[in-house]
């Protein structure tokens, strides 16, 4: 069985972290802006990044880095994203690189970098090389620092950990901070997942698992449809829980699937300025790649999510969308409910009262249920609404940042 | 030379319009919601509709009416799309084609019925056949109520005419209403475009025509993304500038293509609670679908339109929409600028200063810049900003109107 235990990326045995304030985000300011992860002892990991064919110097950098040797640290800043940043950017991510290894006498190789915020300007590098020195004399087994420092447009630090004892009666523990908030889209957003495990791992599956809990996950889940430059999920397993190297695969798959669930929703629900949680649930596709096409028209058409925004039962612009989403599609075949409620059966409206499904559309969660009838495939999306307030927090951010600097 | 003349529609020798007040939009309301456009003489035309797999009656009638004969006139009404309303939708559509064709002395295909508002809605068609038998006794050469009774959330009423004459000094005239607002989008979104001409033509010659003229305008531009299911360009051509068929092509091209682009871009103008309308250029692309791909990901992204919103020269969002269309591109060549003014130069910032690129976004129209510099192909896009007031505007559509019907 798996149980949700207290703390994030330090939950599983042999883990530390530190957080600093660099003032990368504003100078002067004393936001926590820098986080140091690391394992007591050498491991195996995994990596996901951006498939944005811009790609933020750190992501270049730690790409190449984990093909030579397995992620044992990570350093990681909020409020400048490096990308866009030239070679001054790529020697800005390996001077982070080489500060936190050499600070935690660590291979370079083994540190991975990762930045988030904003796109474009340069890092103030001679302010965060101290911070990641100085944060590294004060790692401890605590990590809501860290889950603090990673947040840009967040409102929450967002953890999340998980144990489970296996059959041969080992306690198995996985954990992990994540930020997420603006550009949120499949096929990772600007979104950070770090997950640290004690399980007892090979690199060839510790892989593999990370990409089957990433696709039931942060790829399925889209606040605004856009993909970031510099998305990143780590997963590093150390070992320490002392289980027979890969063993009980599903009960660890369980877990890291649940822990990355967990954080996916999480970052929907603090997206920017969203107030709803709604899963697109779409069956009856003919294909996966129909039942997934339709379920992001339909989670990133902005007239939708104006409508789930406005509480607003509005099954035609969900049907519309359905339209243009390029799937196979026999338009009297299509049904359409709120949280099992029916509006539209076989392409037209349902007699269900209106002021039931607008009941629906009123809760903080609801699912839109959606069933083609063409065939038997599925996918679910997780997505929100679309603020008046989304846009107005999003309207200036450029200049704004420029001038602070 | 090609003079913009007055009126629309019936700017064209031989065309006359009425419209009618039937309470489509709200019972009982007096807004004028029905529209009827008629040639004198027998005419060819071409007609292009919605891509979207839903489509509502009206359109899946006037394309097989078309098929059989040549559209001599319109009947449109506004505030029900007629959409994902079955048999009985159908049914409704036919009902308008016939009382129209009634009351005209027509044959029912040569009558094209058009109809845009709310999906999913049955019409009122008991007070929509009475409204067109008695707007066809008051059909006048004047068109400015017809431009009007086919707006939805339109806040001004749109219609272009122009003249030019031939080498053989005949005049020709083409004229045209048009409705937009909402859903603008790519291959035809919730907009109607009524189009005619005394221009003699051969059915080939006008269809071939109007397609040229719809790819450089309607489908050139985007509001938010979204594709309607009712979508409509209709263009009746009747002969009476008594030319030879077919003669003077080009001008009679160019004099099409002017009154389509200037509607298009008054419908972006006019789109919902817009405040900007933004030419996104695209040059320097590998093929045309590269340059088209990228316009419409960095002209269709939430985050990039909130900047325009804004006024925020935010170059780093619209290089990360670049990076994820899915073109071929090289980071490192990309020049993004503002109205000409460089904000980013081979994939770094420009050494413009941020007053300069400022003072550009404050305009109300302002062109985006983008050479991909990785071959010759380009696209231009007609796009517009994202605003607070648009999501507060599109929050509640379908509860309202079941309410006040």
């Amino acid at each position: 069985m798996i149980t949700k235990i207290k703390g994030g990326v330090c939950a599983p045995q042999g883990f530390q972290s530190a957080a600093a304030s660099c003032g990368i985000k504003e100078k002067g300011a004393d936001r926590l802006d820098l986080a140091l992860i690391c394992s007591d002892v050498p491991t195996v990991g995994a990596a996901v990044f951006t498939k944005n064919k811009v790609k933020a110097a750190p992501v270049q950098l730690s790409s190449k880095s984990i093909k030579k040797t397995a992620p044992r640290a990570i350093v990681a800043n909020s409020g400048n994203a490096n990308a866009c940043t030239g070679e001054v950017g790529m020697e800005h991510a390996k001077a982070m690189q080489q500060a936190a290894a050499t600070a935690l006498s660590l291979g370079k190789d083994e540190v991975q970098v990762c930045s988030t915020g904003i796109i474009g300007l340069p890092m103030p590098i001679e302010r965060i090389l101290p911070g990641i020195e100085e944060a590294a004399t004060r790692m401890k087994t605590t990590d809501a620092a860290v889950a603090k420092a990673i947040m840009t447009s967040d409102t929450k630090p967002k953890s999340h950990a998980v144990e489970y004892q296996d059959s041969a009666g080992i306690t198995v523990r996985v954990g992990a901070i994540a930020k997420g908030a603006g550009m949120i889209n499949p096929n990772m957003a600007t979104m950070l997942c770090f997950v640290t495990t004690d399980y007892a791992a090979s690199e060839a599956y510790i892989n593999e698992a990370t990409q089957t809990a990433v696709n039931q996950s942060f790829n399925c889940i889209s606040v605004d449809g856009d993909m970031s430059t510099n998305d990143t999920v780590i997963v590093m397993a150390n070992g320490l829980a002392g289980n027979r190297k890969d063993s009980g695969k599903t009960l660890f798959q369980e877990a890291l699937n649940e822990v990355m669930l967990v954080l996916a929703k999480k970052m929907v629900s603090d997206g920017e300025r969203v107030t709803k949680l709604v899963e697109v649930k779409v069956a009856g596709a003919a294909s996966q790649a129909d039942a997934e096409i339709v379920a992001r028209a339909v989670g990133n058409s902005k007239l939708v999510k104006c409508s789930w925004n406005g509480e607003d039962p509005n099954w035609g612009r969900i049907i519309h969308a359905i339209g243009y989403a390029g799937a196979k599609i026999k338009e009297d075949k299509i049904d359409i409910g709120f949280s099992g409620l029916p509006a539209c059966v076989g392409g037209l409206t349902a007699d269900t009262p209106l002021a039931k499904l607008a009941s629906v559309v009123k809760k903080k969660t609801f699912s839109v249920d959606i069933d083609l009838n063409v065939g038997s495939e599925s996918f679910t999306l997780y997505t929100a609404d679309l603020s008046p307030e989304y846009v107005d927090f999003n309207r200036e951010e450029y200049a704004l940042t420029r001038r602070k600097l």
